[in-house]
């Protein structure tokens, strides 16, 4: 066994990000504050090796991508990050070397967001490492965005690029050529450390109707939040933000498919009342983060179509990554 | 694949378990309630096959055993449960009657404890089945237990019996004979589901000091609680509630060694201050909860020494379970 015990773990690499309320990680539990004037928002997802990371890749990206994947779910729903409980499930052969690699990601995150670790859990699995978190926001009371709120003509926007992270993958798995480099190695480290808008946050607040990160799969997760609300969306594909390095490709690439199914965007998709619109748009000029309009929101519950300007449809078999 | 598509999972399985502010599961997060005056409890605690279970284990007691852990938690600092995330890694040659079964366990579990869940995430994982659970409780203001509070004359308490938990996974091993088939049989029992004693928790809310419950073994976990609170504990062997069939076993049998530090107890250990003690064991008495005074804190932080009558000195070298 190459790792210190699990009392000295915590006491020596987790307890410096100890929060408020945790007993420096020193207790089994922890006491959470939930400001006047506030609700508490809460959500849980967990990433394991050879599934949604490689068991080799650097230790502090591993960490990175299961703090963001979590932070990406609050600020979806117009959430502040608060604090998180971290349940790191490690096999018997990982080194301390690969442990202070992983604790630098979290603490870089830590000390990007603000945020602090209230509790959690080291445990032995026998394939690993597995990382459970636990993440938690604040919003004003009555303010929380699910994707069950959208209405019949909403506009839909999506933040930044489609398919960063799931191309990614696949340059990581050497299935994909792109003709250029460059893109090929910006898309790996977004694969790597996803970078969820998380400023968009008090917009969707303020503005959504409702609102998911596309985790899952741009299409698929479309589908979940037209379905959640009742509605369907009928999408241009030119007004899709696609990479640039597939603007040459034929629409029936392999690579615009991955694009729009393949998940691991953390990018969001939101809808916001027609009358809302500019100012909504207004309140994002100061953040640097591309908005795109996609559809006004039509009375078919769940469908989600995709149409090329001279009127093909494009057919996406696969259209989000399943579980199982 | 065996199994449905996680959204089909979530729908059909957990859904109807779903609890208040968690839109049904449908959404990506989860709002939490705190009621006024009350304050927000959390702990996160997750088991994985091969390490915390069997991965042949019954579903059902694997489901009851995850949820029981984090209940342990939650009523060993005073609190009581108000909801849980599921954090769930599956392997893609589970089948769905397994399934069907763990949902089972989290369905009983949730009836008989007044559960219900506000959130997770299933995701597939390389080996497992990894369960990782956040469980959220609460405590009035004020009234939370920790593990650092005792003070030097305050009297110790245990509940229950010690080492069942490890005797049972002993049997499950077939490393221990024990004279008794019965005994053995509900030692397994236990070691499969944990029944930790929940209706204390308004009993140390009143009026402990400190209070852990013990799933790590006996004496190390006493170390623990002896080391953040800084006093020391000099305990009787005779005053240990060890179960009767190991009476009659000479005091360094390995049996005794393994029910005094193998952990999987899930009772509690807590301190009262002496004056409150009277009261404390009268507001127990209709509980039907064995309570055992095991010693008065002394002023040697973190040392915890077991002696028999005749003065000899208990020598356990492996204190408590040890993750890496």
């Amino acid at each position: 066994m190459s790792l210190p015990g699990e009392f000295e773990l915590i006491e020596r690499y987790f307890a410096p990000l100890a929060s408020e309320g945790s007993f420096s990680l020193r207790d089994d539990a922890a006491l959470l504050e939930v400001p006047e004037g506030k609700e508490l928002v809460v959500t849980q997802d967990a990433i394991a090796a050879g599934v949604h990371f490689f068991a080799d890749d650097p230790p502090d990206t591993i960490a990175k991508k299961a703090i963001r994947v979590n932070l990406s779910d609050l600020a979806s729903k117009g959430a502040t990050p608060l604090t998180f409980s971290l349940a790191l499930g490690l096999h018997s052969n990982l080194t301390e070397e690969w442990l202070v690699g992983f604790v630098d990601g979290i603490a870089e995150d830590c000390s990007k967001f603000s945020l602090s670790i209230c509790g959690g859990d080291t445990f032995k699995v026998a394939h690993g490492p597995v990382v459970s978190i636990t993440a938690f926001g604040l919003v004003d009371k009555g303010s929380y965005t699910s994707r069950l709120g959208a209405s019949v003509g909403d506009e839909l926007f999506v933040s930044g690029q489609v398919g960063l992270g799931a191309l990614g993958l696949r340059v990581r798995k050497g299935t994909v050529n792109l003709p250029d480099q460059a893109s090929a190695d910006s898309f790996l480290s977004r694969y790597l450390v996803p970078e969820p808008p998380l400023k968009l946050a008090s917009t969707i607040s303020d503005y959504a109707s409702a609102s998911m990160d596309i985790s899952d799969g741009f299409v698929g997760d479309l589908e979940k939040l037209a379905a959640a609300s009742g509605l369907g969306f009928d999408i241009p594909f030119e007004s899709i933000p696609l990479p640039s390095v597939l603007d040459n490709m034929p629409q029936d690439a392999m690579e615009i498919s991955v694009a729009l199914t393949g998940g691991d965007d953390y990018q969001f998709i939101f809808t916001v009342p027609a009358e809302r619109v500019d100012d909504m748009l207004a309140s994002t000029k100061a953040l640097d983060i591309q908005l795109s309009h996609l559809a006004t929101a039509n009375d078919r519950p769940g469908s989600v179509e995709i149409k090329t300007a001279d009127g093909r449809h494009i057919d996406l078999s696969n259209k989000s990554w399943r579980h199982f």
